[in-house]
């Protein structure tokens, strides 16, 4: 990975190919080294979080909270969690009970690579591992350790993460209205998102007016990002085949692809305008979001 | 369960049946209600914790931190996490991939009444809802509760009870020395009880001298409790019905029942010496231990 080390992104432009980097550097120093199949469950985890992926979830929460002037280096340890519990996620929602995925990121997936036992464990683990690093952030006020755990906590557990993907799961055979999978798609990406800005919230000690529009542009970008992957198929967003993806009621079938992209343009729109009410007209946080979705309407 | 409001055990002993009873109480309190289906995720989160089961490791939690002066309230919470996070890893045990097991105290597993995707989705929002718990212990210093959830997360993660799960069912076929399957062992069970012995010496302030022999407690009950298991076939002592347990080398087998049962008799007294330099010569934790182990062993 060369992006690893580069100060300067493919566009010559120094900033998110920097936060890319210390990310990565950060992720590949707390995951388990690689033990070349002698710990099978720390390669996963290791291999399940470094595999190609965005860092959608920690470049964000890194821009939210330096925009605000956070400066505090736990905030990169603190998005790596948020990535390993996005990963851990991921390779729960692809293992054979449930969306039964063969590929994700253009690689067979975990329990296709590890079996399925390890690849429960490896979830278990990088879920552990992730409030473990929050629970333990150096420079941040205990108290704040403590209600940055319950805010991950909640966006993982019955009302989150795991909500969602039952629901998913089980409704999405159903037709369901649009309001319904709204709902649904809301608790798949929207909570995870929600969680992260609000993390940068905290730890930035953001104002109450500041966490507001946070979430404002929370929800927008939420909503905007499970649109483009209804568009994409709900599979090549993240270079997956789908399994059980196929024949779930989504609004690209309710609404129509038209339709879809016009909302999706809407959500953005109104992304962009908390941003700038937040940071100013120009900052490195609409550049993330709006190559992160042009990018992969390019690939459509 | 008429345990529960009881306030008398049944040799009619006031103590373990009410602690017994606070754990059930708050247990259910803090799970989600009985939703007579519409909460599938809930009802086997209250299923898979409330069903028969001898609560040893909040019991264990409880009076040990009582018995050193600590009458926090946070202790049942504390010990309420311990148990959700011990119900979810037997969720994960059971399933088709690790030892598929159809019973399990008596009652169908849980993938067995649930569905495997809701098995998984079951255990990771145990494993969360006990970690959110800690998090917001109630009259807790927020740096105790930090330490509390990095405890936690340590005894679970890849160096503990998935490390444990992992050996064991991946080194448990092949031969292994009696070290080898202590080591297992020591990760299976021993890290947990150790966790939550650390635990209680942590709310209780217990100065570096109790520590140490809580630790030594924690080792030897642990040891013993594995080998308990390991001379009921891992089976009856969980009413677990065997699936890839079979054929798993043990202790048992390697060295025979009798120099089992010695060994085990030996951690007991080991265990009780602890016990007794804590907490003077009569005390309900060592009353505790004894009948789990006559109980159980009785029942072979």
């Amino acid at each position: 990975m060369d992006q690893v080390s580069a100060a300067y992104d493919d566009a010559g432009l120094y900033g998110l190919a920097a936060v890319r980097a210390e990310i990565d550097r950060r992720l590949a120093e707390v995951l388990p080294p690689d033990s070349q199949g002698k710990n099978r469950i720390g390669d996963a985890m290791r291999e399940g979080t470094l595999a190609a992926g965005k860092r959608v979830r920690p470049t964000l929460l890194i821009l939210a909270a330096r925009g605000l002037g956070c400066e505090s280096p736990a905030l990169i340890d603190l998005g790596c969690a948020v990535e390993m519990i996005h990963a851990g996620s991921l390779i729960v929602d692809d293992m054979p009970c449930m969306d039964n995925a063969n590929v994700r990121r253009g690689q067979p997936t975990i329990h296709r690579r590890f079996g399925e036992d390890v690849a429960v464990l490896t979830a278990v683990a990088l879920l552990t591992k992730a409030f473990s690093l929050v629970s333990s952030l150096a420079e941040v006020p205990p108290d704040l350790r403590a209600q940055l755990v319950s805010k991950l906590a909640d966006a993982v557990g019955m009302q989150g993460l795991v909500k969602g993907q039952y629901e998913d799961l089980h409704d999405g055979a159903h037709p369901r209205s649009a309001e319904e999978i709204a709902a649904t798609n809301e608790l798949k990406t929207g909570v995870l998102f929600g969680a992260t800005l609000h993390m940068a919230a905290l730890i930035a000690e953001a104002t109450e007016a500041q966490r507001e529009l946070l979430e404002g542009f929370a929800f927008e970008l939420g909503h905007a990002f499970q649109l483009l992957d209804d568009l994409m198929d709900g599979t090549q967003l993240q270079d997956k085949d789908c399994g059980k993806d196929e024949g779930k009621s989504t609004l690209v079938a309710l609404l129509g692809p038209d339709a879809v992209k016009k909302q999706l343009a809407t959500h953005l729109e109104k992304a962009d305008l908390y941003l700038a009410e937040l940071y100013g007209p120009e900052q490195l946080i609409s550049r993330f979001m709006h190559r992160l979705f042009d990018d992969a309407l390019k690939r459509r």
